[in-house]
């Protein structure tokens, strides 16, 4: 059961990153909906390897076969199906890891849980998982579209280089202007400066996704243990090399006094259909309170760590618990994170689109 | 749906804070599971307001009733299902908010979803609610303890004061001496003298909370959507006032060379069995590879933001839109971090002993 | 996870027969619908033993009250949990029982799974756990009612004695008239005198429940798994001694014609949008089709065995296999099926209460 | 959230009769199980049309191709994926129904429902969907063979035509002899001479399949809300064109007085552990009481519906409400019951794989 995602808007992936394909079922989006394939094949495309000298070389071309549940460019309500081979898949880079455990991969942990394993790139641990999850949050997003809802995240840190310009000093077009995804060009040139430092010593390093969501109405979300950052935040860790997360005024908020982070309500007018618009004065609540969305913009970190897989040789062991000598190989990235904003976005958008719909069962008056 | 935690050991709570009663039924702990009720007990006077002068002074004794599941002091398979009465509601003092929105509550965001709330207290939107928890909590810790699982939480930072003095310099033994429940005690006391300046001051804090779990056997967790940290991190977030969570090496991490992070596999002699036993010489990963415990100890972190309740004027709106002066009442935590201790304790446990039961089928030479 | 049943509006109940309550925690009812206390007062007394000389004489007042979910007389959308205490359990009538297997009861199944069991009445398998469903049932039947659906259930059969009489000859509103709950009172008549007969024999007999649900919309189900007879057929065979389920044509139908069986379309005329009124000459399909209900009356029937518990003595085995003699004690029903007809009910409006939310996010015109 | 069936062994189906392929994702199968592809597709081939002059013509190889999930043959405990190209889909012997609606079909409901659908053969409302249930039941059945349970079904009357020989008259391995699947030949001569003379009247004919399950042990199914029953009725009632369900006594029971009905138990010897073998001298239960298995045989049977398609023309209407009449063209099954048996035989085989994983998790001494 722990390869499907959301209660309403639900997905389950499959697929092993040296197997024949990775793929999506997508259950529960309401018919109707306009499909724009190009902007599917645009999101792989931002996730996928190969795009620049900063990420992993293997080529996939990431190209999308509809299965089911989209008729004549639009949603029927049945599950849609969305199919991507494997295309660059080099095995052989891995036989000599079939017995042997890498430091801080899946592998010795998965051989303890399932006794039998695809040692074959990672298996279905590897990050290549992801390309199913941004399929899917491509179809998210054109249904939080529909609903004036965006997303945007960026790079907002990469090792010890980080994103401190005031917002006035960038701009979210030019997030997709490098190949670091950071919206400030001068820290992006920096990032990039690093990363490639980084990898020329054959080493990686990590780095913090942001992720602003803006016109989400108040009323998404639910109390108790479906709280929009309970899930935002399982979203985020669900994802390969996620170790944080934080929304609103994060850990830094831990610090303030109550009478300083308490947003204040003011009446910013009216709203469209007349009725009084409420907004706050600060947004320290992240756009989320009480677990339900308020209207303010919501926005959230998510930390992850540096990339496992290194050009070095490390010490390691085998099945038997015997020492062997680890070289690095294999096609990897030195940063996993600027490929990490696409999953990011994905994965919210993934988590919004369920709760609006769950949120059409709020009350009476509604339905 | 959104009252309901957990697939297999899975708990469903109800009730308001100023209702008859808080309640939970625990559905899928295996039968047989003796349970030693005073433990229960204690764990509820561990989250109990009026238990220090840096808590919330309302009385409530917190006594649990079992309606069902228990007999003959072992469960049988069927719900477990707990009633806590509530005994020391005071409603006229919420009465002159019944139109108006607090800050920095779900007060606004409840209304606008739900259309009708019960006001009195914050309804279900109440840290009240975490009594149930707690109370589930506590079966839960039993189901693990009975495997060789142990679960320390403990105050780590509150505001400014954090936990500094190196682990050599504590002891888990006096997280309890002191209400604060920081395990060193002259930063204990910092923190003490902190909180009570801030109540002075009519103010609230924040901190973070810190929890260790012991004994887990490699193989908890599930890959994918549902690993251990991601089902942590909700739990976590799922918490009133949490604000961000992270494991292992977290935010830091993300700083840090891939070459520095990664934790080395080596084999540390032989386990019960006679098989190799391979442990790691750093816990960057935080006892948990691709989603699934590795047996070294499990870490993380969670933030929580000041109580939002503050003891002086603040200026807001009502459901118009009207602005309103509201005047601090009622009874409140100045800080709520030391008893968030035994509630990230109990959503801890309840991720594991889900996990735990989850882990019995995932292969078949174990069944 | 098996004492929840819906995926929307979904219960959860608790309770063994013997123990101190029964109860249920309805989570996913809408905010903003008016709760009639009343209505599901008269619900459970329908349901209740003692009510008449057919049944049990077991005295349960079956008072409910009400723990949270409710305020001003509405539903606030959080989870609504009611509480009904056991008052007239009398244990000892099975202290002879504790060790020995009832013929064709649970005994035997639950000791082997569960190993400990709550032996007194049945514990958990005592069909004293339908009072929960049938004061949720009472819930979900008010959210109904504001659609405009109305459910009837009727006893159509006890034992070889059937209603046979055209529909013309009877009348729903006769229903409650009789203690048997068959709407033709010369067949209710004949009824008592078979149960009354059967009880001087201290032995039991079964029958037939039919249900019909009328006013339900076309668009009211899901294609594939959750069918709205599939949801129909397990929420009858999840009740207490219930061994068969048809809808529509039912069995019979598998011996007509194609050309028979099918239901002709015609334009009825213009429904209430002006838009073209479309229903079936015949409805052998029992206004469902493809899983959905196509604005037909649903109608089905769901057949009971004769109840386990006779007052006569039976050669058993206990849990060492060695063989007893049991006699009958304890105060059963000689036919539980006037009894069921509110069960049936109550699950039937569970089903559809699900199942109008969902279609809530069938396509996006509607959202 | 309907195109997913099954708790822990949990499948997910997607495809349309006259889309690109049909599919299933099955999640939660253990580690190490191992799968005999040849299997599968024999159990395709069971289902597949065109097997005889009884089914429909159209000619599908149905060829599974493993997307996931099985390395080295054997299950990796990651989601097993499985895809079945349509090869002949002639879409344009439906162009004429794009706005028609045929008589006792989806099409009319599906319309209300969704708005949009794919029309073509029915698009995911069609009985190629069970192709999917199919792959993944062989699956199912592979794990269950593991434990020692075997699933028989097979064809009990085709309209009147009825087995009502003694069951010593006929043997389970005459079921695959002919088209029909009836194990007593005589009365399979007689089914498939109704089925071609119905055939040649351009009309259909409905009927019953029974399912015998032997081998489970006790301890299987979960009371309450997931009896074994309840989820087996579910299933059945899933499956296109079922009417009905009952197992054990079924509908016939219902007449029987309870001194008959009981199954008393007795000690039949020891079993493998020399613990008391404890059977039943008499079935009625159909192996199940309390919604648990107790060892004995389950049994119970399905009723089908005649197919809906008929070869003759038929008055209906179409989206405007406009009299159309419809000729029967596209190829169909005169009667759908012989091809059923396999698709009962899987539903059956996921329910039991399901509550086998399920029955895990019951009690701590077995963990």
């Amino acid at each position: 059961m722990s390869n499907t995602f959301g209660k309403i808007f639900r997905i389950t992936t499959f697929g092993e990153s040296h197997g024949p394909a990775m793929g999506v079922v997508i259950d529960g989006c309401p018919a109707g909906l306009e499909i724009d394939m190009a902007f599917i094949e645009q999101e792989l495309r931002r996730r996928r390897p190969g795009q620049s000298k900063l990420s992993s070389q293997r080529k996939e071309p990431d190209e999308v076969e509809v299965l089911s549940g989209i008729f004549e460019g639009k949603t029927t309500g049945t599950p849609i199906a969305l199919l991507i081979r494997n295309r660059d898949a080099r095995s052989r880079d891995y036989d000599h890891l079939a017995k042997a455990y890498r430091p801080s991969h899946a592998d010795f942990t998965w051989h303890k849980k399932y006794g039998h394993r695809d040692w074959r790139g990672g298996g279905r641990s590897s990050a290549r998982e992801t390309v199913a999850r941004v399929a899917a949050g491509a179809i998210a997003k054109q249904l939080l579209i529909a609903q004036g809802v965006r997303l945007t995240a960026w790079v907002s840190s990469v090792g010890s280089v980080s994103l401190d310009a005031p917002e006035e000093a960038w701009d979210f077009a030019d997030i997709e202007k490098t190949p670091v995804r950071c919206p400030h060009l001068p820290t992006a040139q920096k990032m990039e400066e690093l990363i490639l430092q980084v990898r020329k010593e054959g080493d990686t390093v990590g780095g913090v996704v942001s992720c602003r969501i803006e016109g989400c109405p108040p009323g998404w979300g639910e109390p108790v243990f479906d709280r929009l950052q309970a899930d935002l935040a399982k979203a985020m860790l669900s994802i390969n090399a996620c170790k944080g997360f934080e929304y609103g005024s994060g850990f830094a908020g831990t610090t303030m006094r109550g009478s300083e982070h308490n947003d204040l309500f003011f009446r910013a007018g009216l709203d469209e259909v007349g009725k009084p618009l409420i907004q706050t004065e600060t947004n320290f609540s992240g756009g989320i309170q009480g677990g339900i969305s308020n209207g303010m913009p919501i926005y959230f970190k998510a930390a992850f760590k540096p990339v496992a897989t290194i050009m070095r040789p490390q010490l390691s062991v085998d099945e038997q618990g015997e020492e062997v000598l680890l070289e690095g190989r294999g096609r990897h990235d030195p940063c996993v994170v600027p490929r990490a904003v696409p999953i990011v976005e994905a994965m919210a958008a993934l988590v919004l689109a369920d709760h609006y719909l769950r949120s059409q069962n709020s009350r009476l008056t509604d339905l």
